[in-house]
């Protein structure tokens, strides 16, 4: 099978990495969170080819994550934003950012993401809405559809 | 920069992405938590190049994520298991999952979690703590260390 296949198998995490799984984009994605929307701020910051970062927004464009929007006529210029499609991205994009926390920081973390107005670090959680509980990885229990890939 | 320098800058979605962001990463890991851990079921499954999957899982065991342990002498076999730090990516696949299904699915979700017990569907909810509250992404602010990439 071809990486690029994974967009027609019946599974929710090939079909998230057909869009997500290529070298740097979810670091294109972090900038795009951070508010980075033009080219050369994105490739600046990364440091990666025109190329590589030119096929990376073409891809979230193509699959309705990032919309690309004129901002100047003259000479003619664009920018890149977030879909909702492409915000509702943020929890990957916090688990990420909380598995590299715990297993990869020295000291203190990069970046402390904050309660706006209540100042209070968020957590991301894995609960049960019935039980009203936090839930570890072994109370969970996977049921898969019969066509599932 | 190169993708492999992404492991030594200071930004935990970078150290993370280092780890987890090659060309199907994800789908190893994945079959890894749904319990496969021989290369040959492994790669029956995903349908990839016995090269690629030998690399993917030797990056796996050099950040610690993965143990290759023998389960067989003459021949001698082995298998392939998470860590803890690798089960600790569960919350990551779980927002894959997720989004996926939001984004992608047709009908039915290929596969649904389920709180062990109580049998209802598990929900990862990004919170605050203090308030008690469901957040969105707007309810967040990023508060970035001086030395932060």
């Amino acid at each position: 099978m071809r990486h690029d296949d994974l967009a027609d198998v019946n599974c929710s995490v090939a079909r998230t990495w057909a869009v997500v799984g290529e070298r740097w984009t979810m670091l294109v994605l972090r900038e795009l969170f951070r508010g980075r929307r033009r080219f050369e701020v994105i490739q600046d910051q990364l440091g990666l080819g025109r190329s590589v970062l030119t096929d990376r927004l073409r891809t979230l464009v193509e699959h309705g994550v990032v919309v690309r929007e004129p901002y100047q006529d003259s000479p003619r210029r664009h920018e890149y934003r977030l879909t909702p499609k492409g915000e509702d991205l943020y929890p990957l994009l916090v688990a990420m950012i909380r598995w590299g926390d715990r297993w990869s920081t020295d000291g203190d973390p990069p970046v402390v993401l904050e309660h706006r107005g209540c100042g209070h670090e968020v957590d991301l959680r894995l609960a049960c809405p019935a039980c009203d509980r936090d839930l570890g990885r072994r109370d969970v229990t996977a049921v898969f559809a019969p066509d599932a890939w």
